[in-house]
């Protein structure tokens, strides 16, 4: 199978595991989709006959071939794989949640996910960070990684440049303010730190801050919890 | 090393990976605490201190011992495992969440850890169902699970039984009441369906449902995500 490689962060594609992503991957982004793999244990079902569909009406080759599946796929449940290149948007004027050097890929997949589910499309990521297209935080988004605008920033001053507009709300465990006395003004970037480290002290200098407070039973919230509730509270809070 | 074996569901004990869950093991539950194994690369500090004063007070043996981290951990991060005896308790008369048929350890962990965060310290689970005492849910529920009461119910009926007082509120993705106009009477049992499948439909039949919106671009929110949110706005809610 020459050229198809497990992924590495400096590969200029990656790839979907699963028939729902890569149904995403050719709903949202078709014109970066390379080539779709098939598996021949392959249910055939009203959901693989839309992706047949899909592949057809944008031109890109759909191929059955077990053993792509055993370079890149440890799951035995996973039956279709989408190539794709790799893309990177800048952020709309809209709200944003922004992540400060997340570290554990599953967990960004989730919060991308819970973001779109928000309706919140535009998540920016401060370095350094792991890599969104790891296949592990695509496949943990669910595919919701093709609907959302993402960007990489060097640093927070480079994006606080970027997006000079934007109300700045760090949520951090020993904040003053409760989350729910909290009254976001739009647009909004919602501020998270790394799971184990949380926020760097300074962004309090910039940043309104805000806690979710909890038992001191548990050392913090998770973090993709954290974001759950903060996107709920946020988007519920500036829609009405 | 006799008697040490990976976790099976059968089995009596189950044991604690890390030295976080150790202590909270130690703190909590130290009757059944069996022993606890450190591993020569242990790093001496102020909470490997305390490891050694939780078990001297509480008489519990402690051994170094790398032979039981190659058998039980896969991790290399681990560097303390504690063996335990497993407990059942009974709920208390306050609120529950209720987990019907969930199948992801690590979900079931990670929700235990937001339950208790959130000061709902009783969790209940219907069968079938995944095992709390799988290592890796009590990994990822950073040790919580020693400060809940849980409780295994063969199926809704015994639950009901036993609980007659509570309020029940399912969680399902097509109920009319959303989240935002809920008032939850205490004591309440925020119930909530396999990650896959959800609830069945007959649990309209006796709770009041609820739906946390979202947006349809995703299947549906991550099931810890959604009880995160639930539990957050049900405990303010009621603490006012």
């Amino acid at each position: 199978m020459a050229g198809i490689k497990k992924y590495k962060h400096d590969d200029k594609g990656s790839y979907t595991l699963g028939l729902a992503p890569t149904i995403d991957l050719l709903l949202c982004k078709p014109e970066l989709a390379d080539k779709i793999f098939t598996h021949s244990n392959i249910e055939k079902n009203e959901n693989t006959g839309r992706l047949y569909q899909l592949c057809a009406k944008h031109n890109v080759p759909i191929e059955e071939n077990d053993k792509v599946f055993n370079i890149l796929s440890q799951k035995g449940n996973c039956f279709v794989i989408g190539m794709f290149q790799k893309f990177q948007t800048v952020l709309s004027e809209t709200s944003h949640i922004l992540l400060v050097s997340p570290s554990d890929a599953g967990n960004v997949g989730n919060i991308i996910r819970t973001a779109v589910g928000f309706g919140i499309k535009n998540i920016g990521i401060i370095k350094p960070a792991v890599d969104v297209f790891d296949p592990k935080a695509i496949r943990a988004s669910m595919g919701a990684l093709f609907y959302i605008n993402f960007e990489n920033f060097e640093n927070m001053d480079s994006y606080r440049k970027q997006y000079p507009n934007h109300n700045l709300y760090a949520f951090t465990i020993d904040a003053q303010t409760s989350l729910s006395a909290v009254k976001f003004d739009e647009p909004y970037s919602l501020i998270f730190g790394n799971e184990a480290t949380g926020l760097p002290s300074e962004y309090s200098n910039f940043c309104k801050t805000v806690t979710i407070p909890y038992s001191k039973k548990i050392d913090s919230l998770n973090l993709a919890s954290a974001i759950s509730i903060a996107a709920y509270i946020a988007t519920i809070a500036t829609e009405n």
